[in-house]
């Protein structure tokens, strides 16, 4: 009879409850929803007692979020359904420089610098000239991109996760681009860390035989008039994370030289060049 | 290059993080959730506002949690899992009772009660017999099973919900067979009512058009040395939600009748046997 619960039809029994005058995308992803989680339930013969534990990891994960923690963003990153969700909605051509997490650590606000300046307030680190071009798929520059910075000091914290240890907007920076498209800046050679892995998500992770480790990385945020936004990072390609990171952030065109160049003060080089995309293309 | 993120391959590079000696089964459900979750993603294309969404709503869902409310079930409760994964972990034969839901306001310890007795103690709502046999598929009564009965009042809340109310173990009780294989008792024809809908849960369930209401009925846990356990309701089969159970608790085989007497003290009867099935049998 209509309604009634059997094994058999129990997507087709769920999604026909759902109303006629619905929002018809909402209609849409609760139907592909339902579909994948009982198909997941049935291929797997999930028994009642996985599933009491997985009430259980979610509810845990609930209650340890707070204003500066994110424990189900933690989740969708270590099973890589952040980066897929960025990835599917910032389709990109080849050689435009592409996307990856944000991450928990961005601040909005940060100290307009000139080309140049250090954003590394603590003296802490081995400093590194960060420099390169905006552009676009022509190779030509990029007049008027902004450049949003921020990476962790040397002991791998961010200085939001440190307000009583480090100087506010230590290593950060934002920073406009001239005619020329060009960029520099001074920070450190970035170091790896562990994201938050003191809850359900890191003991997930340790159940699972995986570390809690991002490989190090220079966060970037640019924009510019008629072009796509581009959230990324550079990574440090020896790092001996590269090739595992725990939120699957790395992609093989974001990895930057790292050069030691040893010019007295400064001891590395990175160049890396941004490509950006039109607002209207690769979507 | 390995372990680095791409679209295309999004659950291999995904599942191939797991480590090599981790708890095999473990492996296997994480596999199949990841590939699930990516499958859904993809199919839909979700969009990153909708992820923020997804985010917030399982965010909410942890935080409105507490000793008595449990948010994650009553979201698996509306999507058809509870039900799925309690059908696939109770196959039976056809002819045994089926199970359901167990619910959140069962309570371990209910007042042993002599068959017969009344087990509505707050005189509300309309009183009714409820009687049978429990029997196995061959029809001979079981000696020695135990009963354990619940239901709401007639205002639609269980005694836990309303302590400083109801009595105590208002509408509760445990019966336990004796040769015949016989029960009664005499509580009331239950009614339907919300499941808590003042959270993310009950957001959702309006966003779909879906209203927050199950059925009558009334719980029972039937155990018998050497059988399964039932953990099922019978059902008011006239219920205005009868074909909509919020939950999808209603399997055909659990609508019992619920017959008018007027027998002076008591208004209704309402017959129905229980027909255990052997542990090792239609697992």
């Amino acid at each position: 009879m209509t309604g009634f619960f059997t094994e058999e039809r129990s997507v087709e029994t769920v999604n026909a409850r759902m109303g006629k005058h619905i929002n018809p995308r909402l209609a849409e992803v609760m139907a592909s929803l339902v579909r994948h989680l009982h198909s997941f339930v049935k291929d797997i013969h999930l028994t009642t007692d996985e599933w009491e534990i997985a009430i259980g990891f979610l509810t845990k994960a609930g209650q340890i979020c707070n204003a500066e923690r994110q424990e189900f963003i933690l989740l969708s990153d270590t099973l890589g359904l952040s980066m897929l969700v960025d990835a599917i909605n910032n389709r990109r051509p080849i050689g435009a420089t592409e996307n990856t997490v944000l991450g928990p650590f961005h601040v909005v606000g940060a100290p307009e610098r000139k080309m140049g300046d250090t954003i590394t307030l603590d003296g802490k680190g081995e400093s590194c000239l960060f420099e390169g071009c905006v552009i676009n798929a022509h190779g030509e520059p990029i007049n008027g991109a902004r450049i949003d910075v921020w990476s962790d000091n040397a002991d791998g914290f961010y200085d939001v996760q440190q307000p009583d240890i480090q100087p506010k907007w230590n290593n950060r920076g934002i920073f406009t681009t001239g005619d020329d498209g060009k960029y520099s800046f001074v920070g450190i050679k970035p170091v790896s860390y562990p994201i938050p892995n003191d809850g359900p998500v890191g003991q997930m992770l340790s159940s699972l035989g995986r570390h809690p480790y991002r490989p190090a990385h220079m966060h970037y945020i640019i924009t510019a008039p008629g072009y796509q936004k581009i959230v990324t990072h550079t990574f440090v390609g020896d790092d001996p994370y590269i090739t595992s990171d725990t939120v699957f952030g790395v992609k093989h065109t974001l990895v930057a030289p790292f050069e030691r160049i040893n010019d007295g003060s400064t001891i590395w080089r990175s160049p890396f060049n941004f490509v950006v995309t039109p607002c209207d293309e690769g979507k």
